[in-house]
């Protein structure tokens, strides 16, 4: 199988195309987490599952402040006052992530206006990538499956109950960053008909590997013939 | 493939063993739910995906009371005081439940006595399976993976606390018999260090089918290279 990378750039926003065949595939879109970008491992080992193993498409963008992006001075503020604080640091994050998806959720929805033809839409991000990518479902009727989770505040539950589509949503039990509670709240509030939480002992960065095959396959049974 | 389903009786306990080629493929035990017995369709239906796509072993028994064997007076009053109620049977059902593991703990021991040669070994029961499977798995070394789920006792949180061994554990997070926080408990409360909790909308009886081919992919996952 070719795959191709494309680089492109919507307005200010900066990203990178990946593609297998046919213009018709299913398109995943990849939300980076926090202090990362487009082409973090992360992020490219996705798009790898998503393009070689199930032939879609994918798509990811630098977040606002993130990656090929300036920062302007409210990223400049908080990324001192995160580096400043010890603990706790959820709440410092909570507040940045908010911030950033007003801006993020209409940068993706442009970079999806950008590409247009392709088949069904899904979106795959967790921690920062959930924190703009919830707010993106909740808006986004194009969107019709998504990967979502460690992520946990009031902002993202209001949110969640404005999501209908079917959402895989990943909770780390031990996670240091997202109080237990506020992760299962957000999970009940999603209004979808599907949605599976899957729940795993460990911190906010140690996510099994299973669930990354657990997760493509979600997106194939929903993608692949909605 | 050709697949032998094979009667026999251990003591008092009639059981099945459904078996596909080799005597040291893996095993797996299959525990029915509370009414049913080791023909119900949804055992037959694992014992199938069991032996057919994984090629392992599958054994299934009747729990006490149930199926091909005689109640006793305490299964006739509790079915009494279970159909005489109509709500909440919760409480019933988990102390019957209780009562029951501790008569099919040594049962279930007492056949794997009689099975001996066969490779790695697990258990997939949920609700009364995992009322009696649960106990197991804290008192048989030979079980080295589990699913479990549908149930949510201070009992059986106890009974969860002894066990070490890899767990898929399924919740409904409407289950109309299980309160979600005591099935949360029951998933906090075990010891092992690879433990994944799959929670999904809907009441006590309606797992989603796309968990069923999950809990064959954790079976094999954890049977077929232990």
């Amino acid at each position: 199988m070719h795959i191709t990378a494309q680089h492109f750039r919507v307005g200010d926003v900066p990203g990178v195309r990946w593609c297998a065949g046919g213009d018709d595939a299913p398109l995943v879109l990849l939300g980076h987490g926090g202090g990362q970008h487009k082409l973090a491992p992360s992020v490219v080992a996705r798009a790898q599952r998503v393009v070689t193993n199930l032939g879609f498409t994918a798509i990811a963008i630098d977040a606002p402040g993130h990656g090929d992006r300036p920062r302007d001075p409210e990223d400049e503020r908080f990324v001192a006052a995160i580096r400043a604080r010890t603990e706790p640091l959820g709440p410092l994050v909570a507040d940045y992530n908010a911030a950033l998806a007003t801006r993020a959720v209409p940068e993706w929805q442009a970079v999806l206006d950008a590409h247009p033809g392709h088949g069904p839409v899904g979106y795959w991000g967790v921690s920062l990538g959930s924190a703009l990518g919830i707010p993106l479902a909740a808006a986004e009727p194009r969107i019709t499956a998504a990967v979502l989770g460690l992520v946990g505040t009031e902002a993202l539950a209001a949110a969640a109950a404005k999501v209908t589509i079917p959402v895989r949503f990943l909770l780390q039990w031990d996670d240091e960053l997202v109080p237990r509670a506020a992760g299962l709240a957000v999970y009940d509030a999603f209004s979808s008909t599907e949605k599976t939480l899957h729940a795993n002992p460990g911190r906010h960065a140690e996510l099994p590997p299973w669930e990354h095959d657990s997760a493509e396959r979600f997106l194939a049974r929903h993608l692949r013939h909605p």
